[in-house]
């Protein structure tokens, strides 16, 4: 039987040691039994394009391999700012509306609404009703989620909900634990009977 | 014929006349012949439900308006960070996922290389091949596009890339005028011949 082919979504593509890190990554799908496909925004795609061109061209084959894929697990860790990497979340939302299974981790236990007051600069302010708002005057969400809630709502509806975990400060996109356990889970949900 | 259905996608749901813009943009949408299915994440969806639940109703709710939906209007304008909002542009993976065209306005006008500039709040620095990196040590993307490559270059292999304006500062939510753009372009878009 081949085996089953997992997307490993999330912004580690944007670390200087994006290839090792892949490479890892595959090598850990390995040893349940999955094939690891493992995207590479910075890498360039051919000669001879201009820069929009090599990214539709990455664009096309991140795609390529989401539609090949059989699962996605994705690193759904703070990214230039409170929430996950855009890239990632395009990618989980195009895997969830292709009916595919997604994983996801998170190498942060703190809350959406914490690290929005943390990225605020300032207390949280409230709107007329009471509710929380930014700097901006825009609500934040208080479901108790680690994120915005189509992503967060998202997972737990694919009966495996975002894996937390305390990662070391600036190891988000290097350390594997949680991704380790989403291999389990994956393994567990994939499981006849 | 009935009206062809356009899903709303955009951070306004979080902006205090949230409401308000979504009868604005409905009333945009039906002025071209559309009818505009508008989310409202802030909404209580029920009583007795726990936040995390209520989360859930809101995702399940805003996916059935995305699965009825012919086609989706995205706000990518920036929100607490140099790119997208998070829950606009999960719907815009899975609306794209399902195969249904996705348009999007942006209402700036800088590139995501230099609004990344901003947020770093230093200069960017370099890695060893000279690309730039934030202050994390994450390379900064340089495809000449205004956010993360797979949200532009996905609306560019749409047919209409994503329509950018200069809103007046504040009004990244409310200046409805690449919105409009937006609706011209999708009545173009899907008009027969």
């Amino acid at each position: 039987m081949p085996s089953l082919k997992i997307y490993l979504a999330g912004p580690e593509v944007f670390h200087a040691e994006a290839v090792a890190l892949g490479r890892a990554k595959q090598a850990l799908c390995a040893a349940f039994g999955f094939e690891g496909l493992y995207p590479l925004d910075g890498a360039a795609p051919g000669d001879g394009l201009s820069p929009q061109e090599a990214g539709v061209a990455i664009f096309r084959a991140n795609i390529a391999l989401i539609r090949e894929a059989d699962a996605v697990i994705a690193n759904l860790s703070p990214f230039r700012g409170p929430g996950a990497d855009a890239g990632t979340v395009f990618e989980v939302g195009f895997a969830l509306g292709r009916g595919k299974p997604v994983l996801g981790y998170r190498n942060v236990i703190d809350g959406y609404r914490d690290r929005v007051a943390a990225w605020n600069g300032a207390p949280l302010g409230k709107d007329a009703e009471g509710r929380p708002v930014d700097r901006d005057g825009l609500l934040v969400e208080e479901f108790g989620f680690g994120d915005n809630l189509m992503i967060d709502a998202a997972l737990i509806e694919g009966r495996v909900p975002v894996v937390t975990h305390a990662a070391p400060a600036g190891a988000a996109m290097t350390d594997l634990s949680a991704f380790s356990a989403c291999l389990l889970r994956l393994r567990d949900l994939l499981a006849p009977g």
